[in-house]
């Protein structure tokens, strides 16, 4: 049963991946008073368990749709999460290709500083390919509004995660739609996270009620289990405590 | 056998789609000096006999490699291209959706007059998604140059055809790619047809050895052949008879 005032709101696409960062993101879409169409991409990354973990997010939190796409940029290669030629980098000693093990960063570097050396794990285009997907989607069922768990603080160097990608992409949109050209809406790509620190986005996550155990963010997972020494995985360690929020991550022996 | 020289050309990506314009723009790179990666997407269109004729003329015109992708549009429906409970407009009747039917158009609009209204046809950030998977293998194959076959003219109405559509993407590349924004490399989109009409589109093809039989264009085919009725037919059957080029066309009775 649809009551008179959820029929009425605007609705927003959200990026799920089956991550915490995305799930703190749809439950920010909610917050901001949208219906959310969620949308998946399977591109035959290697860890597949993160679909299923979207699946059950977008059901725990109420989407009104969940949307799961095949898009196989794993037929080229070129990128440790697809790649299954490149050794995905462990305990951070070698996240910038060819580079010294950086330190867990606390504070924001500058925008400049950022993209200096881009990760290995790197995929080419990946948020660009997944916002266009989403615009199409959103043309689709009328929203405008795009949410992004994208974040430029613990994922430094990627160029993608960067508002000023979003801005210029925002306009780039309002000239090749229908939507933008023709009947003038604003293309909003929302990303609450992008300045926050994890601990910040764990915090804001447990006030929105968000269910960390059924996120998944391991880069090279043991099954069920995250290994525990990937990059994500210790940012994400690293974010619960610094948070005080208790970890409900299962992690492989 | 390759040759020394064959070996030092830099890489070009060329959308191919089977049809006659992107088949000239893969010959424009080539005579710009690439060689050529052509990129072919099914996107659940039902006309997919230009899968076959794309495969053809990558064969026929020496494309280096030719790579087929599936992106799953149709899920979402909302284009008669992709969504068989909308139908194609025949003979001009309706191809500006809910409009009176527009004259096979014979110069340029202006640029504001061309997005007024969006055609029927248009399918929702369609070059943007298959632009930010060509630029996603560009960067795999070391490419920052990208060949497109747009067209602004024949095909009025289509913001995603515009010329300021793909100087804004240029921008949004150079922000959010490892080429852009680390290599510091210059993403150039280039449309060498995008202010042509079809008859000199069909002139500058048959100067670069085209083989147009190839070629196929009919949003609504009979098996093999074309219906000659449809939006697509009609510009191409005019443009021939306009370039003064035999039409090889195969057309149902």
């Amino acid at each position: 049963m649809v009551s008179a005032s959820a029929a009425t709101k605007p609705i927003a696409v959200v990026l799920l991946s089956g991550g915490l960062d995305s799930a703190v993101a749809l439950a920010c879409a909610q917050r901001d008073g949208f219906d959310v169409v969620a949308a998946t991409f399977d591109y035959g990354q290697r860890h597949a368990v993160e679909l299923a973990a979207a699946a059950r997010m977008a059901g725990a939190l109420g989407a009104q749709r969940h949307v799961n796409m095949r898009v196989d940029l794993a037929a080229w290669g070129g990128s440790a999460l697809t790649d299954s030629s490149i050794g995905v980098p462990k305990d951070r000693a070698e996240l910038a290709s060819g580079g010294a093990a950086p330190p867990v960063p606390s504070a924001p570097p500058s925008s400049a500083a950022r993209v200096t050396t881009v990760p290995i794990t790197y995929v080419p285009a990946r948020n660009l390919i997944f916002i266009s997907l989403a615009a199409a989607l959103a043309e689709t069922v009328g929203a405008s509004d795009i949410y992004l768990g994208v974040n430029a603080v613990d994922y430094s160097g990627y160029p993608d995660c960067r508002a000023e990608f979003l801005r210029s992409l925002e306009a780039t949109l309002a000239l090749g739609t229908r939507a933008g050209a023709q009947e003038h809406k604003p293309w909003r790509l929302r990303a609450p996270l992008v300045e926050l620190s994890k601990a910040q986005i764990i915090r804001l996550g447990a006030d929105l009620g968000v269910p960390f155990a059924l996120t998944h963010s391991c880069y090279d997972p043991r099954g069920e289990r995250a290994c525990g020494h990937c990059d994500s995985c210790l940012i994400r360690r690293q974010g619960f405590a610094d948070a005080g929020v208790s970890d409900p991550t299962v992690y492989a022996p």
